[in-house]
């Protein structure tokens, strides 16, 4: 079989390693004659590896001590409620949302269950086409959340904006993608299944210190400290995504941690970027100065050619290139498994559609 | 390496077939080229095991369309605020529980947050080694809630009450190991970790009707409904999680379903019970009556001898046969994919301690 260029926008694409390693520890975990499907989470092994997982993401993301990190289930969806649980006051609770998306949106819907919602900026009347920047978010918000990166319009948060309150950031979808002072969030959480791993499990990193404030009563495995207290292990962690995800973790310390991802990434947003401003067929479905590096949204301008352009990409091992259902047109993702080399690939074949 | 006999109480072995065949795709799923790790939960081929995984149980409970299946992700400890969330009023809420063990005082902590529970019957000042049978449930209450097996204390219900409310069960640890009329319940859970799957994914089995009659505004990840309305697919699943269950659910249908593994659980279980009876250096840490044919906790009566045994059980190859941390002793537990020769090894361990 040919190779296959895998553009999907997660899950997606891991390093190969990443799927060789765990599927010999499906077979044997350790040399110990167990398949890590069948070992206890409270075995030496394991608690190894949530331990592991736990520090590399510090480490990666040059965080100290005043941050924690979990690993929980149920998906970034569960971590809109669980935010307002843990940052709202319970009385008068009122928090502060960037609306960039759908998932923004999605963040939204479930704070607004517990408390106030201001929407200091949204992009929704121009279709998320781009990113509001002219707002300020006072200290009268317990909390501000925005959302990195869009996957589904292609946008990206390029700075982040200085706040008189708890900073909080769903990064699932351009996580360890790029350098940036992650110190300047309180709160981090990201679906795995973009950068990090496989589907399965959702990181969250966070300042302790901004934790038992609310005065609510939160469901138990919904409340951060309670995580924490336990080491992320307050219930059974889903071992094998959490093991997927070490690996792929590894496979970016191994290889010059985020910032050689970072070049990596720009060069290949730089490569597809080039050719749909070149093309006249091709146009970006956002801004410029708002253009992803992880997702690049766009669509083909002469429908006519559609069904030829479909073809070519497909007859050239490309998968996964079709837009969100919300949105159509195109989306090529460009996590950072996928090589430069399917971006090529996809470049090729759009220079090749007269 | 010789042979491992896993004796683990959750994550715990799983049929051979379902490590080969769950490595086999995490290498190459389907023929496809691509790794399971790395498609897309809307694929084709991923939502065709998705149907498949909802469909199976469905035949193996022998149910009908009146049930939903989903598979979730944040484990079974979610349910316990999931159920009240879904199935207590929000304005004088009442549920009752049946408290038999750790996990059973689990939910009912989380079912205390959202309104009032009435402890019907429990085990606790006697250290959970029986199973209450004498209570009724009446028409008073919103819904009653039962854990139908004690991993920790080695008890299992072996016959259900008739209540005059809906009937919730936590089937975590002993799902799909015997034959039981499941259409007595209006909801069952269960984490995949023990008879199931590999841990990452909690199934739910519920009836539609009971749904959507509480007056709560509920967080979206938590609302039953949703996850039905968007056929167990509301956000991205726990993708290998879910694959890893349907192998073993498949491997399950293959092997004579339910009623198959009934018998093989029951010869297992009579052979290591037999052992502890005939044995004066062992017993129980339950009256017989509520012995669970799932998981055998037992203790060493003699502690001069207990450094032999446990010698004795790590040189024949056992694993996973300490004790729950709570409790102390031994713990055998005897899932379904455990074949009975391991549980001869164990019992010839313990003929031989003299």
């Amino acid at each position: 079989m040919s190779k296959i260029h895998n553009f999907s926008a997660g899950p997606c694409i891991l390093p190969q390693e990443v799927f060789q390693k765990s599927a010999e520890a499906i077979l044997d975990f350790n040399g110990s004659g167990l398949s890590i499907l069948e070992i206890s989470h409270r075995s030496k092994d394991f608690v190894a590896v949530m331990d592991e997982a736990r520090a590399i993401v510090k480490r990666l993301m040059k965080l100290g001590d005043d941050y924690e990190v979990l690993y929980l289930g149920g998906g970034a969806s569960l971590q809109f409620a669980m935010v307002p649980f843990n940052l709202m006051k319970s009385e008068n609770g009122k928090a502060a949302y960037l609306d960039t998306g759908t998932w923004a949106a999605g963040a939204i819907k479930e704070a607004k269950k517990l408390g106030t919602v201001d929407i200091v900026g949204s992009s929704k009347a121009e279709n998320y086409s781009f990113i509001p920047k002219d707002y300020t978010v006072g200290s009268e918000y317990d909390y501000f959340h925005c959302t990195s990166n869009n996957t589904i319009y292609g946008t990206q948060m390029r700075t982040f904006p200085k706040v008189d309150t708890l900073m909080v950031c769903d990064m699932s979808s351009d996580i360890f993608s790029r350098v940036i002072d992650f110190s300047q969030f309180d709160l981090i959480y990201a679906g795995a299944q973009k950068n990090m791993g496989p589907a399965g499990t959702t990181l969250v990193v966070v300042k302790k210190e901004i934790l038992g404030k609310t005065g609510r009563d939160i469901p138990s495995m919904l409340d951060y400290s309670l995580h924490i207290a336990k080491e992320s292990m307050y219930n059974t962690p889903p071992v094998f995504p959490v093991y997927a995800s070490l690996l792929t973790l590894q496979h970016l310390e191994n290889h010059g941690g985020i910032a050689a991802a970072e070049i990596r990434n720009e060069a290949k947003a730089k490569l597809l970027y080039a050719e749909i401003d070149r093309n006249p067929l091709f146009e970006t479905f956002c801004v410029k100065e708002d253009r992803s590096l992880m997702n690049v949204s766009f669509k083909l301008l002469d429908e006519s050619k559609k069904e030829e352009f479909d073809n070519s990409w497909k007859a050239a091992g490309i998968n996964g290139l079709n837009g969100h259902r919300s949105l159509g047109g195109y989306r090529a993702s460009l996590y950072n498994a996928l090589p430069i080399e399917s971006v090529q690939v996809l470049v090729d074949v759009m220079q090749n559609l007269k």
